[in-house]
């Protein structure tokens, strides 16, 4: 087994895990929980999302959050910024070098997501991120439904890898591949790796699985032995399936690390701390973690 | 990814899991669920166990079970039969023609379990194979704490390779490697493998693992890329790890289908059928089944 020795694990709880929760979390909260999240060792924590607050309450206080936690050294605090108004209260906000923009390899979802073709949704983009860069911030890019689509079904890794360079040309400099509905499974995975490789340097992806299916860690793995080095995981695994209700999101950080601690992988986090955030958020929302790990620690404490 | 065209999913729940369940559980119920489960494909269907009522309850209705379940033909129900008393009851009960020996890698576990060194075990384990094979059964070996104990933590592979070696020299015909503590990784799966395979043939080996980290169908993909064909899991998760109350056993054949589907491999296992047997026993003990695919499934169909 071929793998990367130093994995970079991108946090994505405070953003793509809260949004998906019904109850509000107070700001004070989420602040607490982005601050404990850097103390554990993550280097890269997407902290809030600058959107319409009609749609998404949950992120309404990302620019209050950015102005008041305390930043670590080396911690990037992005936030996704999904067209030029979000760019807009993101310049105003304090702190923002750092957004994600977010596509699709579905025109259907894409259409649903944000009412328009993903041909439109990269020309928006791409004023987003001319914008973004010109101010000298990153951008990352991800890609929603690159294994399927809640309404389509199966996705061409083709369009995958399509929309992946396209990104890639207007500056990303990181693009996060998502199986936004966990359909995926290793050999799927591996061959829209292969796929999207032909178009977009190997150490410019970021996979971004979820465990719907219970199939994120094997898909990890399989990501892993293509030589992808970096991983978007939800601590505690915050978030669930907006598609599925009931059903598991995101994966969670804390069974990400076990798998990569196993495979004596480097990431620099620390289990004990991050298994304490997601006790953390999960004691706030009143229901155990949804991590294996964070339930097995927390039996073998009991 | 060098995998296997076809798998055996050896369903372990009638017994691994349900012994593990406090509720008692019906003989009617059993009944329907070993019915069932064959009626998805299922070959080899472990039915029960033969061991004192006294210490588990739920196993108290073995003999009944196998008197009365409707059997499809090329299935097989095998039985737990820990040693020469459990044998006899066995052999007085109807229809028995394969049973399985519980062997450990952990000489604290072997202790704590069955009250004997491992060596002492394996010579039970003899008497008991050796009366089976007299009578024309076939006989499974089990061995737990393959990469971890919960008293002795971490396992040397050669101890795993051992006692497999004289499971095999006793007449096993397939040996079940269990990571009965759900904390090993797919990197020392795959060392674990290599050091047992040089002592047992590959195709004599079955891999059980349990989810209690989350790591299990990440190491069940390890173990079908060197080779091994044989997968054992319980419907619906069902089970529970005895080791950590609240924390996840075994994996879920759900999920474990799948995988093998995902990555093209034949199984012969219908999902919906298996899908059906899980909430039916859920249903039945009042709760969710354990397994994501499960839920995911029920969660779409809501």
């Amino acid at each position: 087994m071929r793998l990367p020795t130093l994995v970079r694990m991108v946090e994505v709880g405070p953003r793509d895990g809260l949004q998906n929760e019904k109850q509000v979390v107070p700001t004070a909260v989420k602040i607490a929980l982005v601050e404990r999240l850097a103390e554990s060792g993550l280097t890269v924590i997407e902290a809030g999302s600058f959107v319409s607050p009609k749609w998404v309450p949950q992120m309404a206080d990302t620019g209050e959050l950015l102005a008041v936690i305390r930043r670590k050294p080396g911690v990037r605090y992005p936030v996704l910024v999904p067209n030029l108004k979000g760019f807009e209260a993101a310049a105003a906000a304090t702190g923002v070098d750092e957004i994600a923009i977010f596509g699709a390899a579905s025109e259907s979802f894409s259409r649903r997501n944000i009412n328009c073709s993903i041909a439109e949704s990269l020309e928006r983009f791409e004023r987003v991120a001319a914008a973004a860069l010109g101010r000298g911030w990153r951008v990352r890019g991800y890609i929603s439904c690159v294994l399927g689509c809640p309404y389509e079904g199966p996705v061409e890794p083709a369009v995958v890898a399509d929309v992946a360079a396209k990104l890639l040309a207007m500056g990303c400099y990181e693009i996060s591949l998502g199986d936004t509905i966990g359909v995926g499974t290793p050999a799927r995975a591996q061959a829209m790796i292969d796929v999207v490789t032909a178009r977009v340097p190997l150490d410019r992806l970021a996979v971004h699985f979820h465990d719907t299916y219970g199939q994120a860690l094997a898909n990890i793995l399989a990501s892993l032995e293509k030589g992808v080095a970096v991983v978007d995981s939800s601590v505690a695994g915050l978030g669930g399936c907006p598609y599925a209700k009931g059903a598991t999101g995101n994966v969670a950080s804390e069974d990400v690390l076990y798998l990569l601690n196993g495979l004596g992988i480097r990431t620099g986090v620390d289990m004990d701390r991050l298994a304490a955030c997601g006790r953390f958020i999960s004691d706030f929302l009143g229901r155990a973690p949804v991590s294996r790990v964070a339930r097995a620690l927390l039996a073998r404490a009991a």
